[in-house]
């Protein structure tokens, strides 16, 4: 029986100061059975990203842990930057990974959201954890920062769902949500005519009445013309269903794919189903990659 | 530092009682550190076959273990089966998987065959471990089985690489040798025509003046005509070139591919290497897979 495992992209409002960011990082290094997957620090956003990755109690000694870290070692009544901030830790989304479903990280989002409440954070559900429609999406329930929260905090549709009943000035508030995986793929074109992806973008994307679980926007990279999509659901729709309406879309407009790029880490079922469409394989899934039973999850080694 | 790996895919000469196998086949997991990937008992041929990974000496270990208990379990003299047996371990070759090269797979097979010397074997070195061309390929070194292989056992040209000076006639001989990965590949037309496939696997093979590290043969499986390719080295001959290969070629003839299938496993390369190609991916490695970060080799997790 393979454990399901989860991946969690905690957001927290120190960018600059290598000593605290270190320091944070390690509270989560040092919680065994967690699995680093990448870090990225903003000085100008004064801000970083973590990605890490485990099993469902892993992941959340994972986060706790950096939640308290964030607690002890930022002060957001003295912290500023770009980014319209809302706490000390930002936005702590879960996404489940091989084995879990989305109600398993709405599950595991209540369990961190549960916890964080209790040690001083004001915590908002978002995504598919929210509890009310008008709170689903990050951007509305950090609207205005921190001082944005604070005016709309005695008003019942702005109750936090977990944390204190007055909000810490020191801790702030934070984002704790489950959503799916993020494959990022973007297209260029044999164009320098930003217009092109961007009429590509608005035909291809969900929102534009095209692919379903696809967003997609159109910019200008490097003097290509560049179609930069989020794949959401690879269910829905797979890489190669997406680039092949990328091409049929350009085509129409006089323009063709150079080449591609998969942007961060896709999982392996993105590239299996890449092989399985375009080889007509009649079969392909991980038990056929020699890599997977060589390594495979720690718990299924006993083969 | 990721420490090589190796495949071991060793044929021992017992098909048919299934307590020795089990107990030949537990000599191997007993080993520590060695993952047994699969496993195939053949009754007629009265042959069976287990496939293990693992890091050098891991894997060596695993194949000592496996020869004692074959010379302990089993009497040439008194076995028999449709296949030209030579020795209770008949074939031992090793395969460099990731992080390994084909000489450390020659160095395995001397040592794996200098310690099976020792213990009564009479080895023979093939593939990219043969110490002589006229005993590279293994239907040469085991031509007419162990009643073969005594009859030249005296001339110079056929004394074994390590072992005894006499053939023991209850142990007998064994190849052991270093050879690539394979991928097993298979194209299924849309005609019943075996005469197809065959002209299409003679045009794209390697000993036709086709396609380099590629062997093919043409079959009728199902009431299809079925294109069944080894692709033996994935740098020379990727999956996806073979398969438009065997497109073009079929075409000429006025048939198309329907499906394909991968028979075992494959290196998650052949997957990788076939998504770079058809979506145009500027790069893409194991690196960017998720699975890949998850998981890895166990002495790559201090990440």
């Amino acid at each position: 029986v393979l454990a399901p495992l989860f991946e969690a992209v905690p957001n927290f409002s120190e960018g600059r100061d290598a000593s605290k960011i270190s320091r944070i990082t390690q509270a989560v290094r040092a919680v065994s059975g967690v699995r680093i997957l990448g870090f990225h620090s903003d000085p100008d956003h004064n801000r970083s990203v973590l990605t890490f990755a485990g099993q469902e109690d892993r992941v959340l000694a994972g986060a706790i842990a950096l939640a308290k870290a964030c607690a002890a070692e930022l002060d957001l009544a003295s912290q500023s930057g770009e980014h319209p901030r809302m706490g000390v830790l930002d936005v702590l989304p879960f996404v489940p990974l091989e084995g879990a479903t989305m109600n398993d990280a709405v599950r595991l989002a209540n369990r961190a959201g549960e916890s964080l409440g209790s040690f001083g954070f004001s915590v908002y559900l978002y995504g598919s954890a929210a509890t009310t429609q008008h709170r689903s999406s990050l951007p509305d329930i950090r609207r205005g920062g921190y001082e944005g929260v604070a005016s709309r905090f005695r008003d019942p549709m702005w109750k936090p769902d977990y944390g204190p009943s007055t909000l810490d000035p020191h801790i702030g508030a934070v984002a704790v949500g489950a959503r799916p995986f993020l494959v990022a793929f973007n297209a260029y074109l044999d164009t320098d005519d930003v217009e092109v992806a961007r009429t590509v973008a608005r035909q291809i994307r969900e929102s534009g009445g095209g692919l379903p679980a696809v967003r997609a926007l159109g910019f200008g990279v490097g003097g290509k013309a560049q179609v930069s999509m989020n794949l959401t659901d690879l269910e829905q729709t797979a890489v190669p269903v997406a680039l092949e309406a990328v091409r049929s879309a350009a085509a129409d407009l006089g323009a063709s794919v150079e080449s591609t790029e998969l942007v961060g880490l896709a999982p392996l079922e993105a590239v299996l189903q890449t092989a399985r469409y375009y080889l007509g394989l009649r079969e392909l899934d991980a038990h056929h990659v020699l890599e997977s039973n060589l390594y495979g999850q720690p718990d299924s080694r006993s083969s």
